[in-house]
C-alpha cells in the first residue's frame, strides 16, 4: 500500500514534549502492521516562530500543507509571549476553518486504571462521543469595538449559524448515533437564554431528527447539561453541540473520566478535500513544561485516530488503531503512569512503554 | 421597623411546589426575629398565564412591581405550553434587564448531609461564589435570520459587552472577594477562542484588578475552569463571569456539591433602585412537576439571601439568615430529606422540619 505522508506540527510548550511520543508509538504501530508512514516536522505554528517572523506560520502555509495526509498537532498557545487570540487565530483556528475541518471529534471514555474524580464510577460507565462543530458558531471574526478608551465603549460580537455548517454537523453527530449500540444523541442548547441562534439549532434537530428515526434524541441546555456530565455521566452516548460549547463539554467531560492528558481529538475533513488534524486537547501547559511531566497519552490517542481515519476501514489500519488502544489501556493499568494519573514515570517513559506494549 | 413588601411569584411546574416553602420558612425566622415581612401573590409570569392572555405578564408589570422590596420568585418554563425563549424573554429575563439586576449572585458550597458526586470531598473543602453578569453579554436580542427556508439561510446572534456592564460587575466581584478571608478571585474568558469580545473582558479584569492591589486574580478560559469545577474546586473563592459562563458554572458549581436542588440565587440591583429577585438556580422541572419530590432548599435558601439583603447589615435580619442556613444545615444532615439528597420526604415535610428547626 501506499506512504502516507504526515506534517508534523509541535507548536509550544508540552506540544513539543508528548508529539514525540505519539510520533513514536503511531510508527511502532505502522511497523507492525506493515504501514508505510512518513513525518515531515515543520517549526512554525508556535510562539517562537511568532516573535522572529510577527506572524505565526508562513504566507504559503496553505500550498506547503494542503498536499498531506493528515496533520499531527502538539499545541499551540504562550500568553506570555503572544496573546492567546493572536496565536490560536493565527494556527489551529485558521487549520480548522480552512481546511474545512468542520467535525471536531472527541470521545471521553473512563479507562481502567484512571483515578476518577467522581464517586463510585468505574471503567465502562462513561463512554461516550462528544461532536462538536469547528468552523462557525460563537467562534466568529465579525464585530468590534466603539466609542473606545471611553466610558460609553461597547464591545460587538457576532456568533454566526448557518444552515450548511449547522446541518452537516448534525448529520455527521446522527450518523455517529445511528451506527452505535445504544443510538442516543444529546444536543446542547440555550434557546431559553439565547434567543435568536440557539433556537434556530434546535429547529435544525428537530429537522435532521426525523431522518434518523431510530435515533433516540433529546436537547438540553447547556447549563443543566455541563452539571449531568457530572451528575449522570452514563446517560450519554453521542453529544452535538456548537463550537463554544462542544470546547466546554470536552474539557469536562475528560476532567469527569480523570485527567485532561488522556483526552484526544480528531478534527476532520469528513470529505477528505483536505488534511485532517490530530491533536490532544489539553493546552501549551506553560506551567508544566520542561519539566517532563505531560501525559502523552492524549496525543497517542490522537495518534490512533489518525491511524483510523487514513485507513477509512482498511483491516491493518484498524488493527494498528486498536492495538494502540490496547496498548494504552495496559500501561494505564500497570504503569509506568504520569503524575497527573498517579505514577511518577516522566512523558517518555510512558511512550516507550506503550510503543512496547505493541 | 418597617414593613417589607415582597412580590411572591411561583412561575410553574415545581416552582408552585417550593415557593410556599420558602415563604413558610421566612415568614418563620420573620417572626422569631422581630420582622414583618408581607407578601403579595401574583399568578401571572406562568406558562399558563401565556395561554390564556398571549403574553407572560399584564402590561403594567413594572409599574405594579417596582414598589416592592423584592421579588420571591420560584420558576418560569413549561416547553410543551411555551418555547422557553418565549415563556423566559417574557419574565425572568425581562425582569433582570428592566429592574437592572446586574449581580447574580450564586453560592456553590458543600454542606454537611449532602452526598457528594465528587470522590473524597468533605463538607468546608468547597465554599465559593459564582458572580455572573445577568444584564447583556451573550443574552442580547440583536440579531437574525437570513435567507429563511433556504440553503442559504444563517442567523447571526450579537453578543455585547459594554465597558459600563463589565467594570460595574467586574468592580462588585473584586469587592466581594476582598472582603473574604482569602481574597482570590478566578475570572472566566475565552479570549483564545472568541476573539473580540473576551479580550475585551482580560482587559477590563487587568484594569479592575489594579484598584484590589490585596486581591490574587487570575483568569482561565471556559473551557479548563469547567473541568477545575471537577477536579480542583476548592481552588476557588469568588469567580467572576459573563452572563453564559455564570450560567453554565453555577449549575456546574451545584452539581459538584451534590443537587441543584440546593442552588439558591440572588439576582441584585445592589443601588436599591428596582427591587432585587431571589430564586432557586434550578428551573420549572415539569418531569418531576406534581409529585411533591422537589427539594424546597434551594428556595429557601434564597429566601434566607433575600433577609440578607434587605437588611443590609441590620443586626435582626442578619441573624435571621444565619438562622435559616443553620436550620438548613440541620436538616440536611439530620433529615428529613428529599429523594435528591438520599431521602424519601415530601417537599412539605422538608419545608416544615426546616421551619420546625428555627
Ligand atoms: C431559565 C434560563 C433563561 C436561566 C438563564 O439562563 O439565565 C436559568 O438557567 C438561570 O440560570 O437562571
Ligand atoms: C486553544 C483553543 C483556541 C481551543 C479551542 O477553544 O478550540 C482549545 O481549547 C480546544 O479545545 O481545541
Amino acid at each position: 500500500s501506499r506512504t502516507y505522508r504526515i506534517a508534523a506540527i509541535a507548536g509550544d510548550g508540552i506540544g513539543k514534549e508528548v508529539l514525540p511520543e505519539g510520533i513514536r508509538v503511531v510508527q511502532a504501530a505502522a511497523a507492525k502492521f506493515g504501514l508505510s508512514i512518513e513525518f515531515t516536522h515543520f517549526d512554525w505554528a508556535s510562539c517562537d516562530y511568532y516573535l522572529d517572523h510577527g506572524r505565526m506560520m508562513p504566507d504559503d502555509w496553505f500550498e506547503t500543507l494542503k498536499g498531506f495526509d493528515a496533520i499531527f498537532f502538539g499545541a499551540v498557545g504562550w500568553p506570555d509571549k503572544v496573546p492567546d487570540h493572536i496565536s490560536l487565530w493565527g494556527s489551529l483556528i485558521k487549520f480548522r476553518r480552512e481546511f474545512d475541518q468542520y467535525v471536531n471529534l472527541r470521545p471521553v471514555r473512563l479507562l481502567p486504571g484512571v483515578p476518577c474524580p467522581l464517586a463510585g464510577r468505574k471503567p465502562g460507565d462513561i463512554d461516550f462521543f462528544v461532536v462538536r462543530e469547528n468552523t462557525e458558531g460563537e467562534y466568529s471574526s465579525v464585530g468590534g469595538r466603539m466609542f473606545e478608551g471611553t466610558e460609553r465603549e461597547f464591545v460587538l460580537q457576532e456568533a454566526v449559524f448557518t444552515r450548511h455548517g449547522v446541518d452537516r454537523i448534525l448529520k455527521f453527530a446522527f450518523e455517529l448515533a445511528q451506527s452505535r449500540p445504544r443510538r442516543k444523541l444529546t444536543a446542547a442548547t440555550k434557546s431559553n437564554g439565547i434567543s435568536i441562534s440557539m433556537p434556530y439549532w434546535d429547529e435544525r434537530v428537530a429537522e435532521m431528527g426525523k431522518a434518523y428515526p431510530e435515533v433516540a434524541w433529546d436537547k438540553q441546555h447547556i447549563d443543566i447539561l455541563s452539571a449531568r456530565f457530572v451528575m449522570q455521566p452514563d446517560r450519554f452516548d453521542v453529544v452535538v453541540a456548537s463550537n463554544l460549547f462542544g470546547d466546554i463539554l470536552s474539557d469536562l467531560g475528560p476532567a469527569c473520566t480523570g485527567t485532561m492528558g488522556l483526552a484526544a481529538s480528531a478534527n476532520l475533513n469528513p470529505e477528505r478535500r483536505f488534511p485532517s488534524l490530530f491533536e490532544p486537547v489539553h493546552g501549551s501547559a506553560p506551567d508544566i513544561y520542561g519539566r517532563q511531566i505531560a501525559n502523552p497519552v492524549a496525543m497517542i490517542w490522537s495518534g490512533a485516530m489518525m491511524l483510523d481515519f487514513l485507513g477509512n476501514g482498511d483491516a491493518a489500519f484498524t488493527a494498528a488503531h486498536d492495538a494502540i488502544m490496547a496498548a494504552i489501556e495496559t500501561v494505564l493499568a500497570d504503569g509506568p503512569r504520569t503524575p497527573d494519573v498517579g505514577g511518577t514515570a516522566r512523558t517518555g517513559e510512558v511512550g516507550q512503554a506503550i510503543a512496547a506494549a505493541l
